[in-house]
This record gives structure tokens, C-alpha cells and sequence, in this order.
């Protein structure tokens, strides 16, 4: 058989052949007092001649080092290779029914062996059809709606996602999923939080920090897990869920208001700030644990409310020791409705700022503040200059993520510039962009 | 006793006291065949009662989740935490001098009890004075260099900061404190780091989360550990000494280019990013335990640089989705000489801003990317944005913390505006800004 060990040389090869493996057998590794078992899968042309590649039931790739006392038992022989092009299972009754909607990122994508870089290129059905469990978890409709990564969406893009979903809402499905880049996947699930409120099911984000293709690819295992929650979480939120920690099998939902990237490349990059996550998926028994009892329930007869549009004159402004007042000037000579500080500490600037704040919030501009401490919360009654900035109107944000409250804002903004309402929207808890507890 | 298993409560505290441990521990856990060893450490008030918390060797701290089958065991038992002050010889003429700088902030403020704000007040000596440990454990010279919360520090006072330490390096002293407010206390020793190179003793920051006069003030504590490591720590770098968790007995020496607030209001707010901290201060024994032995060493006979300048025209621009390129255009046209990116995942920005900053690099700006992450290293070779990106010539900056690269790249602009040699300094591991194992 043409794929029968493909990709694999060397001390790796010869063990695979001892155990007479193959490519898409489920194997059984035992090393360093290890236990795996899982599908052995293809080598790619520049695999070392060291390690052995298996698929964890969770749908994780590992890794596992060939050394002196490694023994690897075939549990079951299949009969096909993994390389079979991916189909679209047939639908099975009693199931419920999910859409899949693709906007790209590197869980929608490949790695080009020629450059080596990762490039965009699965579609939504090529996603389900190389993750076969997708299809004993629920009935899938698939849709491309983008193929960018994520750095590249604006507010547009949000819009456009938006009513998609909205759309979908009035068909008879038991949730949603979204594949979409890491990079603003918190962005992106705190702009849905607001654009679609009090949604019937849940709206699942999900991305991946290694494409699919690759060995050690958390793809599979977070794909089933969206696919999970969106079938049958109690919950009907926007959430985001990627991996928890080092644990394979448990992966954390987290609230698309306070969620934030805070690795730049670990599979359990995504945190939940200042509370804790939502929920956790326990991959190897299909389950979903509750962490929080505090949550908007599942309600098919639920009618959302649906605000997709955006204003985009906004700003998030990190401060640094020595800003230039100036640039707020510019913004407000620019036409910009609002300005989100990401202040230091309890929500402070240099004083030499505060002349300029003045003049762009007399002018109507709305100024919020957040902290670039990034956890905790903003408190501007403690020191003066705190109180300084209140005083002349820049509002605290208690404890908003800074990247919530930019979008939050350019959302208000879409409903209305007044600055009163503006103010009456950005401190009300909307959707759960501040935590109950510190409020 | 009191922090014995800080904020544990339920499954987690009952397997924590069947095994016998308390925070500081060194344990073993063994949970779903995987081993981990680390420092078990406290919890938060918010914490769930599911997971034990412990901070592994490489300084990441992982919750283990209590299941049916975990096994702990405590392989090496920490000092127990009793509040006696260090005792010291009697003989002051044996102590060792060190110097106080203040520069303002909490740690040298009072609350004004008729507004409840807190305001710089007290006085280098002032805090001498109130907390007499500090007579116990050096001579101490006190010096008022400024009365400013640090949001309203500078560039200029960074400055001036500089060269007050550079006249001290000539007196005869163990090491140098400076009393600092806490928001803008990693600026700071960034900047400190790079202008006073190769120090012959200790130059150490401290701050306070809550005022000296207030119960639960962290004050004392943190000037105690501070002048201990002045006094006799065997390295010779800019660092900061804050709490490192909910022990009362345990400080954290962070390295200054690696530091950041990551908490609004807890005292244990400082974290080294992407490194472990270089030591560790174990108040009741007057102790400083080493947590790496890669530092430069204490050593009266060096001779420091000395380069205390700051060229201001340096932003640091946090990226967001739909930002407007004309941003980037502003600065160019501003006369600005560098810019900081503190772009998505890996390094990325949407490519809707490719355009101007292909300008203004061409027009002799240095634009360097970091990751709004905070967490891990950029890697522009991945995906085919960090190619392009790198293709116009940004400058990929590793796992250097944003806040560090525009405190360096103003430093590095202050001695050439030659781009090639901005290029090659700011690739230079100066002042331990890169992570030696990351990079």
C-alpha cells in the first residue's frame, strides 16, 4: 500500500515495522511508563527519523519520542488510509443540527512545505470531513463566509458575521459555530456578544494554534469541542473554546466579553480575565462542565435582539510615560467619537494629557478608561489623578477589557452619539463585559 | 496558620491537607498518568474549589484539577511563614550603607482622609523612620528626587533618575533603592536598564499597592526586601522587589527588562514575563534564594555605562482591528523615528496598514513588532502576514515586552538615528530584554 508508512525513515520506521503498523492503524505506545493510544498518522517530508505521530482520541496530534524501551501493540488494523479525500458524511437521525461557519485562521488552513509557511486554504467541509467524529456529534451545514486570517477582519467583517449567524437563526438548528484565527478571535467574540444579544443557542468560537495538517495540532480536539457546546451546552452565549491547559482532553469555554489571547503561540493561550471560564469540555466523555450558574439558558423561542452595525471613528490608545497630547488632538480633529484609554494601574495617565482629554470630551467626544494592567479593575476614586480625570469626564470602565470596550464602543456608537446615551450604554452590563462580582 | 493553604476551599483544600502541604511547598502531583512537579501556590478569592495551582520550574504556573484518582506528595517543605523582622548584628558600624532614592508614589504617600484620596507625602527619611527594620539591616542614606505619582513621570525624569544613581556609583555604597509608584515602575527599570549598563552593585525599584498608614499596606515589606537585596544580593542588575503572592514572607526580584504590572490593585501585581523571576526574598529568615544563576555578578571594581538619554519621538501603537492607517502617516509626519507594534498572536497587523508602514520605513523610521499577547515570542515566519511584514522591514523583536522595546528603542534612538544601527541594537541582548532560551 502506497501510504502504508508514509513519511517515516529511521529508527521510527523500524520500530512501526516491527509492530507492523500502518498509516491509520489504532496503535497502543508504551513509553517512559506512558500509556498512548491513538491513530498513527503520516509523517510530513521534514519529520525527524525520532518520533512516532499518533491522534489522541481527544483529536490531538502527539509526538512520541522512539526510545530504547518503546513498545507499540496495533489495537485495531484499518483498512484505509487517512489520505482518503474527505466526503460529507451522510445525515443521522436523532442528531441534533449545527452550522459550521468558516472565516479562516489556521484552523482553516495548511502549511505550505514549499515556504513553510501557514497558509489559508480548508473549507469548512474539509474541516469535517478530515475530523470524522465531527459527524457522531451532529448533523453539519457548512458555510465559507471569509478565508482571512483574523488580523486581517475589521468591524466590516464583524457586520457581515453578524447577519450570517442572524440569519441562521430562524432555521431549526442547535447551535453555531464559527472557525476563526486566534489572533482577534477575542475581538471578534466580544463584537458578537453585543451585535447579537439574548441569542436562542450558542454561538461557539473556535480556532486553533497549529493548522490541522501539523503534528501536535490542537484542530481536531478544539473543532470537536465547539462542536460539543454548540450541540448541547445549556447555554446560549457567544463564547469562545480552545484549549485549558497541558491536559489533552480538557478544553475551557470562555465568555466572549472577557476573553483574551495571552500567549503568542501555546495551545492554551486563550484566558478568561478576572473571572473564571464559563465551563470546561471533557473531551474523552463528550461532557460539558459548568463552572458558573450565572449564564443566559438555551431557548429556542428566544428572539435576539440583532444590532450588527459598527462605527469605526474609534480608538483604543495605550498610554506610555511621555505621550504626546497631540495625538489625542488629532483623533478629535479627525473626527473620532471615542477614544477607550488603556490607562495605567486604577485608570491613570500622565497629567500632561489632561488638557487635551478636556477638550476632545467638551467637544463630545466619549472617553472610557481601561487598564493596561489587563487584570483587575479600574478604580479612579483612590488617587487624585484619578479623581483629576473624572472630574473633567473621562469614565471608568471598572473592569472592561480594554479590547471589549473599544469594540463595545464602536458598537454604542452605531446606535447613537449622543453623549449621554453613550455613557448610559458603556456602563451598562450588557453582555457580562463586567464581571457581577467587582461591579 | 493564616496562609497556610491560602484560597483553597473544597475538594482542592481536602487533597492538599491529606497530603500535607502548604503554599510554598515543592509537590509532585500525578493526575491522569501525567506528573507534574512545581511550587504549590495560593489561590484567589475568586478561585474555584476544583483546582490545585502550582508553579512549575519553568515558571509557568499550571491548575491541576482534582479527580478521583490524583496523588500528592510533598517532596520538599518550605520555611513556615512567621512575621519576625530580620535580626541583624547589633553593631551598626558593620552594616553595610545603601542609598534611598524617592521618587513619589504610594509606597511614599498618605491617604487624605478628608477627600479618601491618596497623595504624595511622606519623605525618603519619613519612611526611614517608620519602619525601623530598615536601621537593622544597613546604613541608609535618603535622597527626595522627585514627589510624583509615576503616570506623570517622563522620559526627562527617567533622566534625571539616571544620572543621580550614575553620581551615587562613585560613593561607597552596597546598593541603591528607589521608592517608586507602581503604574509606571517597569518603564522605569526598563529604562534604568539600559542607561546605567553593567552597575557594580544592586539598583533596586520598589512600590506599594497600598499606602504606607493603611492596614495591609505592603510598604514596609517590600522596602525591607528591597534594602536586603541592596544590601548583600549577590547580583549587580536594575531589578524590581514586590510581592510575589499572598505570602506575607515572600517578595519576587524581577528583572528590570522583564517586569510588568499585571494587576490593578493586588500587591503580588508584578510578574516577570516569559522568564522566572531572578530571585526570590524570604523576609523572616533575611534571606535572598536564587531562582537563576545567569546575572551579572556583584563587583565594586566595574565600571558602569552610562548613557541616561531619551529620544521622545517613539510611540508604541497598540493594533486593533480596523485601524486607520493614517495613524501610522501621522507619526511619519510628526517627525516621529520609531515605531512599536504591538500587533496580534505572532506579530501581525491587517494588511490595510502595509501601505504606511512601508512608507515609513522607507523614509528612515524604525517600526519594530512586539505581541499585545504579553506572553511568548513573535515569530513572523509562520504566517504569510509576519512574510509580508517583514518583507517592508519590520523588525520582528522576539518575546522583548512592548513596554521594554519603546524604552530601549527611545534609548537607542538617543545615541544613533543611523537605521542599520538602530537595527542592530535593538536585535542586541542589552539588558536581558530577550529571554537567552527563546531566542
Amino acid at each position: 500500500m502506497a501510504f502504508e508508512l508514509t513519511g517515516y525513515r529511521g529508527d521510527a520506521l523500524k520500530v512501526l515495522k516491527e509492530a507492523h503498523a500502518t498509516i491509520g492503524d489504532y496503535i497502543r505506545v508504551i513509553v517512559n511508563g506512558n500509556i498512548y493510544e491513538g491513530i498513527l498518522i503520516p509523517r510530513t517530508e521534514y519529520a525527524d527519523d525520532k518520533h512516532i505521530l499518533i491522534k489522541l482520541k481527544s483529536g490531538y496530534n502527539i509526538g512520541l519520542r522512539v526510545s530504547s524501551g518503546i513498545r507499540i501493540e496495533v489495537i485495531r488494523h484499518e483498512s484505509k488510509p487517512t489520505f482518503t479525500p474527505p466526503k460529507l458524511p451522510e445525515e443521522k437521525e436523532g442528531l441534533p443540527k449545527i452550522a459550521l461557519i468558516s472565516t479562516g485562521g489556521t484552523i482553516a488552513s495548511k502549511v505550505d512545505y514549499r515556504t513553510g509557511a501557514v497558509e489559508p486554504a480548508l473549507t469548512a467541509s474539509d474541516l469535517y470531513g478530515i475530523i470524522p467524529e465531527l459527524s457522531e456529534i451532529a448533523n453539519i451545514k457548512t458555510e465559507i463566509l471569509f478565508s482571512e486570517f483574523s488580523e486581517n477582519l475589521t468591524p466590516q467583517h464583524w457586520k457581515k458575521l453578524a447577519i450570517t449567524i442572524a440569519n441562521m437563526l430562524n432555521e431549526d438548528l442547535a447551535g453555531i459555530v464559527i472557525a476563526h484565527g486566534t489572533d482577534t478571535m477575542g475581538y471578534t467574540a466580544a463584537a458578537l456578544s453585543f451585535a447579537i444579544q439574548d441569542p436562542p443557542i450558542p454561538i461557539v468560537l473556535v480556532g486553533s494554534q497549529r493548522s490541522s495538517d501539523r503534528p501536535s495540532s490542537d484542530a481536531a480536539s478544539n473543532l470537536i469541542g465547539a462542536a460539543l457546546v454548540a450541540s448541547k451546552a445549556p447555554f446560549a452565549e457567544v463564547v469562545v473554546v480552545m484549549h485549558d491547559g497541558l491536559s489533552d482532553e480538557i478544553l475551557a469555554v470562555h465568555r466572549g466579553t472577557k476573553v483574551r489571547k495571552c500567549h503568542t503561540s501555546r495551545r492554551d493561550a486563550f484566558k478568561s480575565i478576572n473571572i473564571n471560564p464559563l465551563a470546561y469540555v471533557v473531551l474523552n466523555e463528550g461532557k460539558i462542565e459548568l463552572w458558573s450558574q450565572e449564564f443566559k439558558p438555551r431557548n429556542s423561542s428566544k428572539k435576539p435582539i440583532i444590532k450588527p452595525d459598527f462605527y469605526e471613528k474609534v480608538t483604543l490608545l495605550k498610554f506610555y510615560p511621555g505621550m504626546d497630547s497631540k495625538i489625542i488632538d488629532w483623533f478629535v480633529e479627525q473626527g473620532y467619537k471615542g477614544i477607550i484609554l488603556e490607562g495605567t494601574g486604577l485608570g491613570h495617565v500622565g497629567k500632561y494629557l489632561l488638557n487635551s482629554l478636556k477638550k476632545a470630551i467638551d467637544s463630545g467626544v466619549f472617553v472610557g478608561m481601561t487598564s493596561q494592567c489587563i487584570w483587575g479593575s479600574v478604580n479612579m476614586n483612590v488617587y487624585n489623578t484619578g479623581r483629576d480625570l473624572q472630574a473633567i469626564g473621562v469614565i471608568p470602565l471598572s473592569d472592561m477589557l480594554p479590547e471589549t470596550a473599544l469594540v463595545k464602543l464602536m458598537w454604542v456608537l452605531a446606535q447613537s452619539k449622543d453623549l449621554d446615551k453613550v455613557k448610559q450604554a458603556m456602563l451598562s452590563n450588557i453582555a457580562g463585559e463586567f464581571s457581577l462580582k467587582r461591579f
